[in-house]
């Protein structure tokens, strides 16, 4: 976990507000669930291999006293994502919630991963999901509202990949894989855009796949693999109505996407989470392969708690990802030009001018710091330049404000 | 700890959004620190009660294996407020943060308590903190910004009481207290709103203090405590520039105040906290006696972990507090008017024209949910109404748009 500078708070601040105000034109609403869950909801979740990483909090008191050995320690634990809390949200208060619902949400979430470069234990997920709604519509808009708030925050050049998981299913089941086993073959085929294909071959034989099975897999993938081939291919095992829907999103999205971002099929998209049960997505940024937001439908989740499914999608927006991209950027139009600094005398009895000043200036908007004149006045100019204020007044006696220049230091216009 | 539905985190962001706003014209910067700091660090802080309401995280792998009994278990915990974090941070990030720091933080805290009517073990505290500002301008500026953070919230009918921690110690000498237990007195003391003089009085005297010590200062308190009376009674044992910093921030205050709020001397305010160290102060709201916010001087904490004390003050407001009363209130300048509804059929193949209309109005600035038409139209449109939606246009057969009249649900003027 790290501490975040100043710098990196305002532009995580100013992408968080982008993104909330796409969002909520979208007609979405924000909602918050609590940093802490039970460990026995966190357990029962499909969250792979994120409940092994869960930071789990010791029991107190007579609690504590009464444990049964080391597995008996805690019965809470810090939420690894924000799809389980927001399932139990649901369960817990969908009398009161707007139906369907559409849901913000924006919060940490933590891991006890090995430290890595740009990886943290504690990070924040961005996500929007859709609940009620069983039509493709939901994977348009979300796929629409996510699009738009990434180009919110300047990332152009983007390119959506889509796929359905029961493509995928169909797939596996048609290349001769035990379909019992068709979870560790996606967990194997997720690797290939990292480890190729004689990488995922080589972990699929291993884990005990059939060697046939594997290669007419990654064959048909290395060639036909656009969304007609497969649909004749897979004519038995996959339904009509999902190759339809496919079509619906991909055309509608097309027509409004207008060139603004590209939308295109990919049969090895896969998506990690085993809960996905239908369409999955997942967006690229520029030249980069690792994906920037990712998403899916996973229409059995909610069922495990209210003994009803409800239909539900969802999209994430990888923040953290995304404000490395903006940092390596550099300023863009989150960095505040209205910054103002008033230089006074700390050891002067009257602050009347010095304050009433700095209350007019805010009165506009401005964002004024106040900062005692230190001994050496020139190197402090230029130490607060050098920090970003262009607008510099030193307050002289009687209240007289003598403001500096922009980035030469040098003396300019005087006004009382 | 507790979920939030959306009506409330709209308030909640909205509120938010206005401190954070007037913070920053006050040229305050925003950091962040992790929810999860190291336990020594938690416990050797001076958070008195607190520290018993740690929720602390589990040691993981080799190092649970290994640990040696109860006491050894965990050595992470859940920060229990931001002061001690804000320190920490400070220390670690000195070098690469603007001197001095005007900090703010907005962010949740946890405490193991026991739920009551109105507090929840996760809870969001929103502090401004001023390093390395020995003057009194430091508590003018805070004092400012605070208030005028609330007012931005509608709060009028402000009151700031502030006293002097050094005040409170010459008055505990004068009176025949031991002064080693200082801390003590302050503790029974600060309960003087909630359970009065006799109540105090008993409390003192069985924490062992004498008698005589206790009348002599509730007297002292009940009658005369203004600060000329208290500055010539305590002329041997309070220093001639307390009174004077004091008096400066009382009249510069006054001044710009303008009549907005009233700053008053109360020299029976304490601050629950150990570790303050100079001028204190509260702000109540209309008749109410419990305070929304509160803050002080606390100089000699920073000097813990860097081995030279830092001049710190900082002041938090009571974000739970203040969003209850809020809510109280009723909607008031955070309802949004620019939310639209389009009710739509999710059968019809052909969502271009509603997408179209959506982008349009979102281009506007508008919210616009897009909704399924359902079987009972007539429920439906109610339904939204009470949602808070005044603009709901029905799309019919060729992207026809019929708008409802708000409130009636009578049909309207009909557009293309």
């Amino acid at each position: 976990m790290r501490d975040v500078l100043p710098g990196e708070v305002a532009l995580r601040d100013w992408a968080m507000a982008q993104i909330l105000t796409v969002y909520r034109r979208h007609g979405f609403v924000r909602i918050e669930t609590p940093a802490v869950e039970s460990l026995r909801l966190l357990l029962r979740s499909d969250g792979g291999e994120n409940e092994k990483l869960i930071y789990k909090i010791l029991k107190r008191g007579e609690k504590l006293a009464a444990a049964g050995g080391a597995e008996d320690l805690a019965d809470l634990g810090l939420r690894f994502d924000l799809t389980v809390p927001l399932v139990r949200y649901y369960a817990h208060n969908h009398a009161r919630l707007p139906q369907p619902l559409k849901a913000i949400q924006i919060g940490p979430v933590w891991r006890a991963e090995r430290p890595q470069q740009g990886r943290y234990r504690q990070f924040t997920q961005c996500d929007i999901d859709i609940l009620g709604v069983a039509s493709e519509v939901a994977e348009i808009e979300l796929i629409l509202a996510t699009t738009e708030a990434l180009a919110a925050l300047g990332l152009k050049d983007l390119t959506v990949r889509i796929n359905d998981r029961r493509f995928l299913g169909g797939l596996v089941a048609h290349c001769g894989f035990d379909p019992a086993r068709a979870g560790s073959v996606f967990i194997g085929l997720d690797k290939l855009d990292k480890i190729g294909r004689d990488g995922v071959a080589a972990d699929l034989r291993e884990a005990g796949h059939a060697g046939g099975a594997v290669d007419r897999m990654l064959d048909l993938l290395a060639s036909s693999a656009t969304p007609a081939a497969l649909r004749s291919l897979l004519r038995e095992r996959v339904d009509e109505g999902v190759w339809r829907g496919l079509q619906r999103i991909l055309d509608t999205v097309e027509t409004q996407a207008a060139g603004r971002f590209r939308l295109v099929f990919d049969a090895t998209l896969v998506r990690g989470m085993g809960y996905y049960t239908g369409p999955i997505f997942e967006v690229q940024h520029g030249g980069g392969t690792s994906s920037i937001a990712g998403g899916g439908r996973y229409d059995r989740m909610v069922g495990k708690f209210i003994g009803r499914d409800v239909p539900a999608t969802g999209f994430s927006i990888g923040f953290e990802r995304v404000i490395s991209i903006l940092l390596e950027r550099g300023p863009g139009a989150e960095a505040d030009a209205e910054r103002v600094v008033l230089v006074f005398d700390e050891t002067d009895e009257a602050l009347g001018p010095v304050l009433a000043l700095a209350r007019d200036l805010r009165e506009q908007g401005k964002q004024v710091l106040l900062e005692a004149r230190g001994k050496r006045l020139g190197k402090q100019l230029q130490d607060l330049e050098t920090r970003g204020y262009r607008k510099i007044g030193v307050l002289g006696a009687g209240g007289v404000v003598e403001w500096r220049e922009p980035r030469t230091g040098a003396a300019g216009e005087t006004s009382a």
